[in-house]
């Protein structure tokens, strides 16, 4: 307590290079930093513990901006502490190729924790991150050594309250009883269409309530630096709940146009500006200005968190004469890489082993990996018995008071959460001691493509177990059935889609997702069995795509992933036996891995002089890429037995076999054809 | 009131042809049905008012089940009271081309509302049913003449409370105060992975007070058939709030595993079907047996249904002497046709005319429409000043209490909820007297994904205005610049996605928009001022393809939408002037449209013997089906300038010659250079 001219200093300091920011960007949003800089001076100073110079340190307390167009705000902060963003950064807000774009992007500013703006996003990274905390707490915490008790804040707006996303984690927070999580709600009634009046009149203390949070109320976000902090340290000695902060703000508070829609999306006018400055006791006439007592303050509480540091790396050295193992294992995960070895324990088949369902093999490598993978933490979104990803005497991660599991757990009960479960799990990937999985239908990953793409764009490990991958479903029919997702995700960049066809691409698929450190991975797998197939193996897999069967003098590639690798197979059989026609049969369980091999072994592949026919039962879009003809289904799939609807669209032997001698057909007068892999230039990657 | 064994007989009947239909295609959800047969019971049967012999009567009472695996419910229904829906259609549920599919579908099955499954869906679509309802009976209704006075009624269960879609629209509809709405929550505290303590603890009834909703609890909704009625009864009688109605009932109700979660998503055991009929009086020997009772009750309520529409068509008749307009506005309204000659209000622009974005573009047609089209009805996800769906002068469709608005009003304020917005579109054009629009960036579409890709599915006209379409938004950053959102909605099925690259092509797009009953439209617009073409017109654009610029000896086609087509146009003379090279160049603001029109045609915009290039600034994915080479951004964006973005990506009339010139040479040396129009077979459409 005891707030002086030196804490308003600050604060105007911050409001003013937020201001000046978007004025010289001519873009940006000054008023979301505006109203909110006092809680942060108060958070930032009083409560957070951080060390600039290593944002990576472990226990570090999270700081999310969900309302991420305010990122103004967190780039002030972040250069006044001291972190590795200069006031240059800060004029160049916006530009191309500056640290400081549009909205927070975690891989290119040090200090950001997760890419924000896609509203509802950060407050449910947040509940990820806060989630991740327990769990690591709960794991390697020993008496007299609390290595892990950092809290996780995060700043949100009314954008963020309204979208979905951000009822599905809080409505699980409030579940888990994540006590460590405070949220502030920025209520400056203003939203871009105006006054929050005209569609959002929901009572939000009560909302929050009933999911089980504690919520408090501070009727003067603008001047009540001492309510704020009052608030802050009641919601940190409530244990066993997460907290909101119904804060009371005037957006762009000190503009002429304070409180206003106006302030939210656009830069201050010049005069508004100069007033602003006058107002604050700054000089009109300059801009980008920092006192030095404001560098002196913020260093200053910089300095006690590198010390907090110190000490916790004191903490830990001891912890390795007590707990070794424990120790290691910690120190190992956060570089992220994997136990020495780990790899063995994917399993391998041959053909003379049973045909599966490749939902069953992934099953089967989860249970053979997750001992040496103490960092594997997953779920499904209510899909659990179908998904198939809880490995047998799992524990549930679960309050203790629920009698369920313990934070210790690693099985997470998502709920029917499908964006949520997305979200969250960049979240605690984004905490550094776990890699995430979760499980639902490929079809219904699509609920949560938000948040696949900024697990994508914010380079984040983690895995989608996402069965039923097809028409294949069967019975549950086309409102189930993934037509579009393959095509969907595949052209997200770095994003990798897996669809193996047999046990062998399962540990493949597994492996790459696993050791790829900055790409998220959608893996999926079938509801049918599919037999082990002779050639396939987990070394040719980890090219993306191979060659699965030769066939000297081919007068046709058969191309193909997942459940219709085997037809096609069969088609081979069915065209030698029935056609006199030679076939080959290559499978590219992944096309993001394969594009990243050399055009030697791609040509390989998919070599010039003999068509190719794509077949795969949905969309054809992308495989123009790879092959000359494509079989496919554009068209929505059916309800029905799942041979049944594979019958109705002629993916069978003999479907394919017609479509083959098609393409040969169409293809035999064209002389020396080229393969789709020879371009005319490279792409811009 | 004074409910006897017959009541008890057609409920049981239900559960048992629930039980019969599951057991007989061995697959299905045969516990939500057991379980919410009272409720239906007395809901459709002293409540409802409908027609089975005309289920398009535009005042009937809506019935949308959320849940929809529980689709065994509603065909019971269905067949019981007259549809067209048959015994044996029940024996063949889940079967390939029966209308009884996995999930109900809305335009496979006369009866069935809207398409449900996807979990909280139902609930969001049936908001926009009842906004419909609201706006419907404020624009039609008079003094004595109650025209429209309908009621939605929704089932939902848990799944459909943790989904953040049902969050987003019960909020909404909270707002909106949509007291015809009624919905009955199956709380039976059971979901896929068990027990729903194990992820959803959070208090629904104080969370739907939050929103704004009346809430009722039924403690006993296996048996107390009295308080259903009384519930029921109260919610009706609520008129300034949607209701629900906490029914507590046994999932499964008088299976031997009544309860568990294993009556949920599988078939009965045979024995325990046997020991059903027993208990409930029927022979365990036979199946599908609907006591003739069951039939004359049920076919009593549907004469009455019949005899009310009868009525209504009276009054209907009398309306019209009176209100000859509006009774003509309606019954043409119903009909899906628009007025004649309404396309004369699209606007022309000729190469004179200035250069304007294509979101400008997008406002001035609703501008010149909206009058003629008193069926448009839309708004935006809180960025209405961005997005430019409001036209000057329109009216905010809000409760009269609010003060912003009126039902009649046909602006809508969706919030920061899109994907809310997607699915409330598909419950207001499921109405039949509405054309929805929703605007949002074309990034957030996303979000929406779910929605849209059920309209797509189920038929339904709706329009997304989606606008800052590519890395031309500029400094808002990678978070918000779509890359692979135009490939995935491409590659769904029935849809149209449009990118217009001028005035022509953007009234165009709103002309076959408009005009196609059963396809939902995404127009994606552009942020930044587009020039007006040479060669484009309204005519060209509705083949969804054309030859923008024609050139004699041209030795490469440059194929482009959007913004990028003008890029091409410069590039055109960059060719000619710097490197002696003749391009044509062709547009194709819309693949769906473009893939529908003759191969003669198709052949003459992308021709045999010269090499194309596409030009679009995001995923290549999908190009390769109509050009030899692609230019296009498979990376994420960057925040600046918007022309700096287009710079650094090389997205210049330099960029592009360049490439063109790669093209022209790497094909130079095949002869007889085949269009990609030419296919060795047809896809399965
Ligand atoms: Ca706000
Ligand atoms: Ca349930």
């Amino acid at each position: 307590m005891g707030y002086t001219d030196k804490d308003w200093l600050a604060i105007n300091t911050i409001r003013i290079l937020a201001a000046d920011a978007t004025f010289n960007a001519n873009s940006g949003h000054p008023g979301a930093p505006m109203g909110m800089a006092p809680v942060a001076h108060v958070l930032f100073n009083k409560f957070m513990k951080f060390n600039p110079k290593n944002p990576n340190w472990v226990n570090r307390d999270r700081f999310v901006l969900s309302n991420g167009h305010g990122c103004m705000l967190q780039y002030a902060l972040l250069h006044l502490f001291g972190y590795a963003l200069t006031l240059d950064d800060i004029k160049n807000f916006r530009r191309v190729d500056s640290i400081t774009a549009g909205h927070p992007e975690a891989h290119d500013t040090p200090g950001v924790e997760v890419t924000t703006g896609p509203l509802g996003q950060g407050i449910s990274n947040a509940v990820g991150l806060a989630m991740a905390q327990a769990h690591t707490a709960a794991t390697f915490n020993k008496d007299g050594f609390p290595l892990i008790d950092n809290y996780t804040y995060c700043f949100l707006g009314d954008g963020c309250l309204m979208e979905g996303v951000s009822s599905e984690t809080s409505s699980l927070a409030g579940h888990l009883q994540l006590g460590n999580l405070i949220a502030v709600y920025d209520d400056n009634h203003i939203s871009i269409d105006g006054d929050t009046n005209c569609a959002f009149t929901e009572d939000v203390v009560k909302r929050y309530e009933s999911y089980g949070w504690h919520v408090v109320i501070v009727d003067d976000g603008d001047n009540d630096l001492e309510g704020i902090e009052k608030a802050i340290k009641e919601c940190q000695e409530v244990k066993n709940k997460p907290s909101l902060i119904k804060l009371k703000t005037t957006i762009g508070f000190g503009s002429l146009q304070q409180g206003t829609h106006s302030v939210h999306g656009s830069a201050l006018k010049a005069d508004d500006i100069k007033q602003l400055k006058q107002k604050f006791g700054f000089n009109p006439e300059q801009s980008f200005v920092v006192p030095q007592d404001v560098y002196d303050q913020y260093h200053k509480h910089a300095a006690e968190g590198a010390a907090a540091e110190e000490e916790w790396n004191k903490l830990f050295a001891s912890y390795a004469t007590k707990y070794k193992a424990e120790h290691d294992d910690l120190a190992r995960r956060l570089t992220g890489a994997l136990p020495e070895g780990w790899e063995k324990n994917l399993p391998v088949y041959t053909p003379a082993d049973a045909a599966v369902a490749s939902r069953k093999l992934s099953e089967i490598v989860l249970t053979k990996i997750e001992g040496i993978l103490p960092e594997l933490v997953g779920g499904s979104a209510d899909l659990t018995g179908s998904n198939l990803t809880r490995w047998k005497g799992a524990v549930d991660f679960q309050p203790e008071s629920t009698g369920l599991g313990t934070y210790a757990g690693r099985y997470i009960r998502f709920g029917v959460r499908e964006h949520g479960m997305g979200a969250i799990m960049n979240g605690m990937a984004a905490y550094g001691t776990i890699i995430p999985y979760g499980g639902t239908f490929l079809n219904f990953v699509s609920y949560a493509a938000g948040a696949v793409r900024l697990a994508a764009l914010s380079q984040v490990r983690q895995i989608w177990v996402a069965t039923h991958d097809s028409i294949g479903l069967g019975e549950d029919g086309p409102t189930h059935q993934p037509i579009e997702t393959l095509a969907h995700f595949r052209a997200l960049p770095n994003c990798m889609v897996w669809r193996p066809a047999d046990g062998n691409e399962t540990s493949g698929a597994y492996y790459v997702a696993l050791t790829s450190k900055h790409t998220p991975s959608i893996i999926a797998l079938s509801r049918q069995n599919l037999p082990q197939l002779e050639g396939s193996t987990v070394e040719k897999t980890l090219k993306g795509g191979y060659v699965l069967h030769e066939a000297e003098g081919a007068q046709v590639t058969l191309v193909s992933t997942g459940s219709e690798v085997c037809i096609c197979i069969d088609a081979v059989k069915e065209l030698a036996e029935k056609h006199n026609i030679k076939a080959r049969v290559v499978s590219i369980p992944c096309f993001e891995v394969f594009d990243a091999q050399s055009k030697e072994y791609r040509l390989s592949v998919l070599p010039d002089g003999i068509p190719s026919l794509s077949v795969e039962v949905m969309s054809t879009m992308g495989w123009e890429r790879y092959t000359h003809e494509q079989f496919g289904l554009n068209r929505f799939g059916a309800s029905g037995a799942y041979k049944d609807v594979y019958k109705k669209f002629e993916f069978t032997p003999e479907g394919v076999a017609k479509r083959a001698i098609a393409t040969i057909d169409f293809w035999k007068d064209v002389p020396n054809i080229r393969s789709p892999i020879n371009r005319a230039f490279q792409q811009i990657i």
